[in-house]
């Protein structure tokens, strides 16, 4: 008795659009639906990780979305490091379960014209970057969370921050909250660590290849760090998706997390017994469960 | 440079206890304190599910701790298989990103006297599987989340559910709610997908041996499943502890998420200011996001 559960149900349902049947939608019907928008990250602002694989290991594309609101200053700086050619060569230092995959360039790799230590933004003053797309959740870190420019986030009366959902790309950083350098990345790759959202900055989101980067070994050594000695899995290397040329870069575009679209999705997610399968529906769903959807790009007929 | 971070200070911070100072413990003196309590798990009630090795890829046990409360009568019958061999051989079927692994036995694997289909345990009358014990904390999903027997789990008035948190061991089923024969089990390995909540039965949680699951290759079908003809990794035996002589079991415990153990824990994991680092304490930690600590037993010296 092949049993197919508990099934993820964006690809099997098959749902009428609401307008025909007055039954609100489903998650399929809203990706579906042409009112749905999309957009087509900057790829001045897009990263192309590529992984080189290793033994059994199969490497790929990781595709990251930079920041260019909350964490600029320290986006611009990983551009930079990039663009030097800094993490060409460059490994996968510490796979922890449950919590982050950390890599770093080559020793003495280049570092071009990119600072030595930036400034950390951890949160802004609420409305300087933007205002927050809520959703109407609860959430225990946060009177209220949503999106900010397609990144999850969250705010208080006076404060905005971007949230350590998974797939969140971090910049490391030592004691000094103001010392990092760029060079130490890191992914989220479990539970939301939202603890460590206002303790360090935040620079982007991996829009795809996430299976690169979670199914690594876990290191063996304290907080996961690969053992002294022991073959790291390899970064062939990182590069800034508009220095690649038009026709070899990825095609992908994400769905708009704002207005009609976000509060539809957010609407689908919470709901899931419209899907079938479901008997019961939250009627609510956390920040950091609600994927954001990426597709290809589709092309015209 | 090398920056270890963000670290996981359960290592690293070293605190006085609260007795010596005045303040609030951090995580590392919760752990370290004699009055902290911890449990033996139940060797009736666990599993040793022992991953058999592939290629590159390592193998090694992961422990599994049945719940005897809500999910009883799944948990029985998936002991009914285990002790019929049912699972030796097995494979891993499916791993879906950020979502789950599944498995399940050799084709035509015995039965023994296991039951063909058990009724679907998603949530139980409130206080008729035992009191949660709460954490003050908001949660999208429930007015009230905790822990019972251990396991994370959610109440509303009526009703009390186990909750899909990392590590969660579930039991595949069809489309009827009361179908499951326990041949199909999933443990999570993402985000806390607490939409399935109340949709499926929740049977235990993985206390140690998650990156022998997680950090398997992704399958590349709809829904994670492995390519037809594809290599799985392979299930040697799943095995109750109770069966293994007393000498070859793991000698683990879990902390007590009760009483006065739970409150300190999730009071120091809601307040990581003190752990050092941490510049910002939320004062309030999320369901999923609060880990049960596992260690070895210690010895009398």
């Amino acid at each position: 008795m092949p049993i197919i559960s508990p099934a993820l149900l964006l690809l099997a349902a098959a749902q009428a659009p609401a307008a025909d049947t007055g039954i609100p939608p489903g998650t399929a019907a809203v990706l579906d639906d042409p009112d749905t928008r999309w957009i087509q990250p900057d790829p001045e602002w897009t990263l192309y990780m590529d992984m080189a694989g290793m033994d059994e290991i199969e490497g790929g594309r990781v595709v990251i979305r930079l920041s260019k609101g909350i964490g600029r200053q320290n986006s611009e700086n990983i551009k930079r490091l990039v663009r030097a050619g800094h993490f060409a060569n460059g490994s996968i230092d510490r796979v922890q379960e449950n919590y982050v995959v950390q890599w770093s360039g080559a020793a003495n790799a280049p570092r071009g014209a990119a600072e030595g230590a930036v400034p950390g933004e951890f949160e802004a003053p609420r409305g300087e970057a933007g205002m927050l797309s809520p959703i109407p959740f609860s959430d225990a870190y946060a009177p209220q969370v949503g999106f900010l420019n397609g990144f999850p986030a969250a705010q208080d009366g006076n404060r905005t921050w971007l949230a350590h959902c998974y797939g969140a790309l971090g910049v490391g950083r030592g004691d000094d909250p103001d010392g990092a350098d760029g060079s130490e990345l890191y992914v989220v790759i479990g539970q939301a660590p939202r603890h460590l959202d206002r303790n360090i900055t935040l620079a982007g989101q991996v829009l795809s290849g996430m299976e690169y980067l979670t199914s690594l070994p876990r290191g063996t050594e304290a907080l996961g760090f690969y053992r002294e000695g022991a073959a790291k899995p390899r970064i062939a290397n990182i590069r800034v998706a508009a220095d690649v040329p038009a026709t070899e870069r990825e095609d992908i575009e994400l769905m708009e997390m704002s207005g009609h679209t976000l509060a539809a999705w957010a609407d689908a997610r919470a709901n899931r017994a419209r899907d079938g399968w479901f008997n019961y529906s939250h009627g609510a769903i956390d920040l950091c469960n609600l994927p954001v959807p990426v597709r290809r790009s589709p092309r015209e007929e």
